[in-house]
């Protein structure tokens, strides 16, 4: 029998109010278990850029990094949010260590091929090194990851927060039982957008495909779900997007996704 | 016979020089055995600083630590330029993880007491995790240090780098036998500050006192040797003043501190 492993992303919604930020901390940080903590960067990098004279570029919902954005970026996610994130963790007795994927060489990507549209410094994940994170989640550590990654030749890259979690989740699934929560701003994946009761409870492949045809899926949800049913394919057990309350009131309504 | 660590701390004339900063990498990634280095923020903080319209508050050679501050430093030595060096050193093949004194409590601290003057958020050193570090360092990374601690209840602070490099050896010296190197733009420390060959090889305890009497140890100096200075009477085995050449140069001037 594999050992749990809940590996929880966290979005915008949470990291953008530190009063948010704090209850969901104190929740996660009175999980049982080995977990997994992965956070986006939400407003702050737009505003500390914005503060510094610079305009953020987006394409497709997506950033693209320049090489003035991947320093933002880098100071935002891997500095200012993830140590804070990190030090209230440990006022909490939870002994988080905060990591980029460069630290340890724990998720090695490579710079994202130029087709269409050049994403500049943005990595797309090759390689988890699912060894050094199962030894610190041995030891006792709660790693809390931030949405850089590295090419290990020394550039640093900027992640998809949601893709990071699912790469983690999928690296760590030879080794623990994984569950991968998706937390964000609505109880779950909803049927009609309008309408914040409509939460769909299960989302098998079948149902996803009859989703995205009626165009009940769009936009930011498609990436978040493709990464979904890729971890349950690579051996994930359990894909759940939901609120952040999930963690303490488990039968609050949410999204399962299943193959 | 315990195995030897040594403790490298690069300042501001490597870090604010990216092809110095390479060329220290290099050399460093080359260095054999057990290894931890401590990098200063440089002029870096104070550019972003002012960027984003802050003005930098010095007093005694220190920076007085606001909370705007706090977040700035944050994010340029724990973000920028920790992630910036770990990604470096991973493209040399060497297997850093870059880490603030909040991850993993490796560096606890509190709030600098106020007496004459507020610092803010500056931290003093407490305690240093040498179990954990030791568990990094034997399971082969490289821990690679910014001046960034906690004091455990969810707060961090800014600390003096020379200090984290000290605290560390001292912590770390009943585990491996340290060797402590203070890296900065002189060959050593100066007889005469007007003259850069007048480096004093071996400075003990009667000599610091001459020296200090004699005016020729002085400002920024002053606390760097103190330091040291309380390092070897903790049990660090030799502390060194000197050059970043001194890593591929050992034969290069230099200064040696005993008790």
């Amino acid at each position: 029998m594999k050992d749990k492993l809940s590996i929880i992303k966290i979005g915008g919604n949470v990291v953008n109010s530190p009063t948010e930020l704090d209850r969901f901390l104190q929740d996660f940080a009175s999980l049982e278990g080995f977990k997994i903590l992965v956070h986006g960067g939400g407003k702050i990098a737009s505003e500390v850029s914005a503060s510094m004279g610079l305009e953020p570029k987006m394409s497709g919902g997506r950033r693209i990094t320049d090489e003035q954005t991947l320093d933002v970026v880098t100071m935002v996610y891997a500095g200012l949010l993830n140590k804070k994130i990190v030090s209230k963790l440990q006022g909490l007795d939870s002994n988080a260590i905060g990591l980029s994927g460069a630290d340890g060489n724990s998720i090695r990507a490579h710079k994202r091929v130029v087709k269409d549209l050049d994403y500049g410094f943005a990595g797309d994940v090759d390689e988890v090194g699912s060894a050094m994170i199962e030894s610190l989640l041995r030891s006792g550590l709660c790693p809390v990851f931030c949405a850089i990654t590295h090419d290990q030749k020394g550039q640093l890259l900027n992640t998809n927060a949601d893709t990071i979690a699912s790469e983690l989740a999928k690296g760590l699934s030879r080794k623990f039982d994984v569950e991968l929560l998706y937390c964000f701003e609505k109880d779950g994946v909803l049927e009609d957008v309008e309408n914040e009761d409509s939460v769909v409870e299960r989302i098998d492949a079948r149902k996803y495909e009859q989703m995205k045809e009626l165009g009940q899926i769009a936009e930011g949800m498609l990436p978040k779900m493709k990464n979904c049913f890729e971890a349950l394919e690579r051996g994930v057990s359990r894909v759940i997007i939901g609120s952040p309350d999930l963690l303490m009131d488990p039968k609050r309504k949410h999204t399962t996704l299943t193959l």
